[in-house]
C-alpha cells in the first residue's frame, strides 16, 4: 500500500473509526477494579448503557468479542440438544447457527438467498412445539439487509420460545427496542455503532431469559455471578477497565447528539449511499426496499468484475478499507460501512473513493453517483 | 478519597500501572482486521509473545480476562466428568478448582494453609490412574507464594495427565519455561507483568495439549479454528486490535530491557520489600522462604488490627491502592504489588506509604523498615 | 453549531489537521531539557529539520508563533531606521511590513492587487542603494498566490540587500530551496505543512544573515546565544519540549513519504481543487496561473454573495472550517486549505462540502465541480 | 543511562511532571483559532487563569518561554536607557538583569550571596529618583530562596517605579497576590506549578503598567494589540491552541483541589524535604528560614563532594533527574524539585533516591533523613 498522506478511511462495517475523545478516555490510568471509585463508576455505566438497547433491564458486559456474547446468549438460556430456529439471512446468521450446532444444539436452519430479511410468516410456519429459541440477526453485516424484529416477535405469538437477536452492527446506530419488541436476549459488541475498539461483548436480557434453566456447563459466561457482583459495582473477574472508560465516553457522545438524531443521521447517510449506488447504475445486494440497512450497504459487482480486486485497488490508491464479500457472495459484492463516528463529508469522501475506484477498475458506471448523493445530502 | 496531587500509586498485584508508551500505542487507530497490514502485524506479534512463555509453540490470544483463559485451558483438553487434581494454595487456586467443578469436572482438591506452595510429594501421592490433568497456580496472587513448576512436573513422572499452569501474576516478571519444564497449558492475561489494561487472555499450549480430545461443547474457546486462522494472521472473530498494539509495545519494552534484567529487577524489589516487612517486625504470609513471590508480598497484620482499615486509610491519606486479603485471609493480610512497570523509587514510595499508614493506623512497628529496604536497594 | 457526528474538517489554510501519531508523540513525558538524553535528541532534531528548508545551514527554533519568527528575522539582521522593500501581495505581506514599520524600519511598500505575486522586475526597479533587505512572502496564505523566490533573488543581482522570505504556509508542502535560491532568512512555523499545533517558530539563516550587524535591542530573539547553546544540544531558555517531540515525528512522516512525493501530492490536490472551482464556474483569486498556491485556494464569490455567510453555513451544516477572506478581500473570498496531513478522500470530502454549501447558499454554480475533480484525481 | 523499569522521576524544579489528563487534554484536535468555538473557549480561559495570579486584571498569554515573558515585561513598560533596580538573589535574577542590560537598560544590580532574599531595606536604600522599575524574583529557582514581595512593595513606598516580579517557579504552587501586594507586572510560564509542557509565557499587568509609556521598538510582545484582540476571544497571531487546552485542564485540577490546599500541599512537602536534609546532616543553601522555597530545595554538598557527580549517579542508578547547581554554585549544590503534580509518595520516592544516591556517592550522611521526613508527613 502506497502511503498517500492523511487519515486512513476505515469504511468496513466495523470496526469503525474510533473518535479521538474515546481513544483519549481509554488512555486514562487503570484503577483498582475492587476499589470504591471503580464500583461507583461501574454502577453508573451499567445504567448509562441501557438506552441504546431500549431496555430497563440488565445489560451484561463481557471482556470478549461479539462472538463471545453470542455464546453467552446460547449457553445461559439453552441446554445441549435443544432445538433452535435460525434463518440464513447471510454470513453472520450462518456462523451463529454453526456455533449453535457446535455447541450441540439441534438447529432448524431456514435457507435464504442473502438478499432478504427473515420472513415473519416463515417464523410462524417453522416453529415446532419443541423449539426453544429463535435466533435472528437484526442487521446482517454481510449483506446490508435487516430483519423486522417486532414483526418476528409478533409472528411467534404465544409460543414459549425465546427470541435471541444479534444487533452487532445496528446497536447505537439504529432504533432498537429490546423491551418494547419483546426480545429475550440482545447480543452486541463494542466496535461498531458504539465507536470503540473491539474487546467488549454485551447482552441485554429479559426476565424470561434470566429465568430459563440452562444445561450447559459454563462458568465465564454465566449471567448469575455477574449480575450478583454487578449489584455492588463489581465483577466476578477482572473487567476490561479501559474499554469501560471508552464506553462511558462513547455513550456520552451519543447522549449529547441525542439518540433520535444519531439514528436519523445513519438513515440519512444510508439513503445517500443508495442514491450514489443507483446513480452509478449498480445493484444493491438487498432486494427488499423495506429492509435496507442504515449502517452498511452491500453493492453487487457487474458480471466479470471482481469485488476484491476493486477493494485492493481502492486500498492501494485511496487508502480506504471497504468490506469484502463474505461466504456465498465472496468476490461478488463489496460493502460500504457508513456507521459510527461519521458525518456528511466523511461519507462524501467515502463515496468519492468508491466512484474513483470503480472507474479505475474499469467497471462501467455513470459518474453521476457522487453528485446525486451530494444533492440528496444537501436537500435532506 | 481526598485528592492529594500527583499520580495514584496502583500497588495492587494487578492490574498494574500501564506505561505511558503502552497507552499511546493503544491509541493508534483501529485498522481492518481482515486487511493485509493487520495480518502481517499479527504474524509478527504471535512470534514476539513466545519468549515470555519460554515456548517455541503456539500462544493463543483471546479477547477475555485471565478467567477466560482458565476456561479455555479446561474445555480444550478435558471432558465433563474427567478427574483433575488441584491444590488449595490460595484464593485463585480455589477459584480455578471451583470453575472446574462448575464445568462438571471431578476435582481432587488437596487442602492447604495458603502459606505454602504445592508439595511435589503430594502430587505423586494424589495422582490416580484416571487423573486427566493437574492444575497448579505458579504464583498465587492472593498469598505471594509460588509453586515450583519444574518440581511438580518431575513429580508427575510418566503419568499421562496434563499439567495446566496459571501464570497470571508471574508471566513477564518471573523466569518461566513452558517448554523446558514440560507444561501443557500455560494460562495468563494482560494486566500484570505484561503491563497492559485487562482484556486479553493468553494460553501457551504443548503438542500434547493440542492432541487431547475434549468432550466439552465449545466454540469461542476452541483452539483449532484460532490456530488455523492464525496461520494467515487472522482470527475466527474480531480480535482486540488495540490491546494487540499495546502488547506489541509492552513486549518491545521487555525485550529492550532484556528478560533476564526484568526478572532480576522483580527479584530485587521483592527482596527489598521483604527486608522492609522484616524491618517493621511484621510477618509474611508466605511461610516457605524458597517460594517467595517476586511480584507481590502478602503481609500478616498483628492480632487486633484490621488490614482493610489500613488499606482504606492508606488510600485516603496517600492515594495508594493495596491488595486486600481475599477469601480465607480477608482482613488479615494486605498485599503489596511490586510488579510490572516499576522501579526503585516507585518501590521506595510504596514502602513509605505502607510504613506511614501502619503508624497512622496504630500498628506497632519499627520504623526502620524503609531505611533497611533502601540500604538493600542501594547495596544490590 | 449543530454536531453532526464524525471528525471536524479543519480546512483552513493552517493550523492544519495534526496527525494522530504526532499528537501521540507530543504526549510523551517532558524530560530534563538540561540532561544528556535531551541534548542528544536536540542535536538530531536540528539536523532532521534542514531538508524541508533545503539548507545545510542552521535552523533556529523558537517557542513562538510564526509572527515571532518574522520579528526574529528583522531584529537579527537590521537596525532601526534601516530601509526595507516590501510587496503588497496580500494580508500577511501587509502585516509583515506593518511589523517592520512598528519596529522603526523605513519601509518601501510596493502596492499590489492581492491577485499577483511579486514581480521580479519591480524588485530591481525598487531597490535603492540603501535598501537593506527585501521581504517576500513565498505563499500568501490570504490569497493563494505564490511568488517566485528564485526569480526575485535573481532580480536583486549583486545588490547587497538581504532576502528575507516567509514560508509559513508553504514549508513542508512545496519544494523550497533556501541555499540554492540564495535566501538569507527563511521564516516559518509549526502549524501548516509541518502538521503540528501552533507554538513553534523556525528560521533558517544564511552565513550572510548571521554576519549582519543588527542595531536592535534584543535578547529573546538573538540568534547568537541560541546557536552557541545548540552546539551542545542546549538552548539559552527552556525549549518547547513536546512540540519538539511532535516535530521529530512529523519530519519522520515526511521523510517516510519522501519530500518529492509530499510536494507532488500537494500539487495534485491543488490542481484538483482548481478543477472543481472551474467546474463550478467560479473564479480564483489568483490571477496568474504560473503562481497558483499548492497549499490553499482562494475562491471569489459572485457579486451579491457573502463569503462569510457561506462559511458559517458550511460550518453549521457540514462541520467544516474554511478560511475567511482577510483584510481587503474580507467577505469576498473564501479559502480552502488543502495542505498537511491530507489525502484524496479528505479532499473529496472537502470539495463536496463546499459544493453542497454553495448550493444551499443559493450561489449559482454548476454541480459538475466535484465530479470533475474526482476525474482529475483518478486520472493523475 | 541504564533503564530500570517504571517511570522516570523528573524532580528538577521544572519542567515538572505533566499530569496524564493534561497531556490527554493537549491531544485534542486543533480547531480554527478564528472560529466561534475558539473565541468562546479563550474568553473563558482568560478568566480562569486569573486566580492563580491573585488578580482581577488582564493576564496576557504568549507562545514563548518564561524568558519571553521577562522580555515582554520590560519592553512594554520601559525605554532604552531607563534605570532599573535588580538584586542578585541567584542565577535567574542575574539572567534577568543581563537581559535588561542587553536591551539597553541602565541596571543597578545589588550584589548578593545567593543564600538570602531581597532585603526590603536595601530596596528603599537603592531606589534613586530616576529608578523606573524594580525587578524581583519571587522564588529563585536556582537557590530555593524566596523574596517577600509584599515587603519589597512596602519598602518602595510612594516611589513611582514599577514593581516587576518573576514567579516562574512559584505561580500555582505558592500563594501569590498580584493585586493585593501592588505588583505591576507578574511574569510566569507554563512548565512549573501550572503542570504543562514548556511553551507558554504569561504576564499579569496592573493598570499602572498598562499606562506606562514604553520607548522600545516592539511588535510581538506588545500588550495593546493582544488585549484588544482578547476582548473578542482572539489574538493578533496564532496562539498555541493545544497548550491552551492543557492550561484549561490544569487550572481545573487546581480549582478542584482548591488553591489553598494546593499551597498547603507544597508547603508540607517542602517542610518534609528540609526535615530529610537536616536528618542527613546536610546544609540548605537558603540561609534565611523565613524565606524557604516551597517548590524546590537546594542542598549544599559537603566539601570534597561534587554535586554533578551525585546527580549523574542518581540519574544512572535510579532514573531520577535532579536540578544542577547553576552559575556561582555549579557543582556545589543540587536542587530537589517538589512542585506541581506531586504527592507524598512521590516525595518519599524522591527523597529515597537522594538518600541512596548520597550513600553510593560516599557522602557522609545520617540515613535517618527519609525516616524523619516520613514521620513528618505522617504527622502533618
Amino acid at each position: 500500500m502506497s502511503f498517500t498522506g492523511g487519515r486512513h478511511f476505515l469504511q468496513i462495517p466495523g470496526p469503525t473509526n474510533v473518535p479521538d475523545q474515546v481513544l483519549r478516555a481509554m488512555s486514562a490510568p487503570v484503577i483498582d477494579h475492587r476499589g470504591p471509585r471503580f464500583a461507583q463508576f461501574t454502577l453508573e455505566l451499567l445504567e448509562a448503557v441501557k438506552p441504546v438497547f431500549g431496555t430497563s433491564g440488565p445489560v451484561i458486559l463481557y471482556p470478549s468479542s461479539g462472538t463471545g456474547a453470542w455464546e453467552a446468549a446460547l449457553v445461559n438460556t439453552l441446554s445441549p440438544g435443544d432445538r433452535v430456529l435460525c434463518f440464513e439471512t447471510g454470513h453472520f446468521a450462518t456462523l451463529w447457527q454453526a456455533m449453535a450446532r457446535d455447541l450441540g444444539l439441534e438447529v432448524d436452519f431456514v435457507p435464504g438467498d442473502w438478499r432478504h430479511g427473515v420472513d415473519p410468516a416463515e417464523v410462524s410456519a417453522r416453529l415446532t412445539p419443541d423449539t426453544k429459541a429463535v435466533l435472528v440477526v437484526h442487521n446482517e453485516t454481510s449483506t446490508g439487509v435487516t430483519s423486522d424484529i417486532a414483526a418476528v416477535r409478533q409472528a411467534m405469538g404465544d409460543h414459549p420460545a425465546l427470541l435471541l437477536v444479534d444487533t452487532v452492527s445496528s446497536l447505537g446506530s439504529v432504533d432498537y427496542r429490546h423491551d418494547e419488541w419483546g426480545v429475550d436476549v440482545t447480543v452486541s459488541c463494542s466496535q461498531k455503532g458504539l465507536m470503540l475498539p473491539p474487546g467488549l461483548g454485551l447482552t441485554a436480557v429479559s426476565e424470561k431469559a434470566l429465568a430459563s434453566v440452562s444445561g450447559f456447563p459454563k462458568s465465564y459466561w454465566s449471567w448469575q455471578p455477574i449480575l450478583e457482583a454487578n449489584k455492588r459495582g463489581g465483577f466476578p473477574y477482572t473487567p476490561p477497565t479501559n474499554l469501560f472508560y471508552g464506553l462511558r465516553e462513547a455513550l456520552r457522545m451519543l447522549e449529547s447528539e441525542g439518540l433520535p438524531n444519531v439514528y436519523a443521521r445513519h438513515a440519512r447517510h444510508a439513503a445517500a449511499t443508495r442514491v450514489a449506488v443507483q446513480g452509478w447504475g449498480l445493484e444493491l445486494l438487498c432486494a427488499d426496499s423495506r429492509l435496507y440497512s442504515n449502517t452498511l450497504t452491500a453493492v453487487l459487482m457487474p458480471d466479470g468484475h471482481d469485488a476484491d480486486k476493486l477493494r485492493a485497488l481502492i486500498l492501494d490508491r485511496f487508502d480506504m478499507s471497504l468490506g469484502a464479500g463474505l461466504g456465498k457472495v465472496a468476490g461478488k459484492v463489496f460493502r460500504i460501512g457508513h456507521l459510527g463516528h461519521f458525518n456528511d463529508l466523511s461519507l462524501a469522501g467515502t463515496l468519492s473513493g468508491v466512484q474513483m475506484g470503480l472507474r479505475l477498475a474499469g467497471v462501467p458506471i455513470d459518474p453521476a453517483g457522487v453528485t446525486a448523493a451530494l444533492d440528496h445530502l444537501a436537500a435532506a
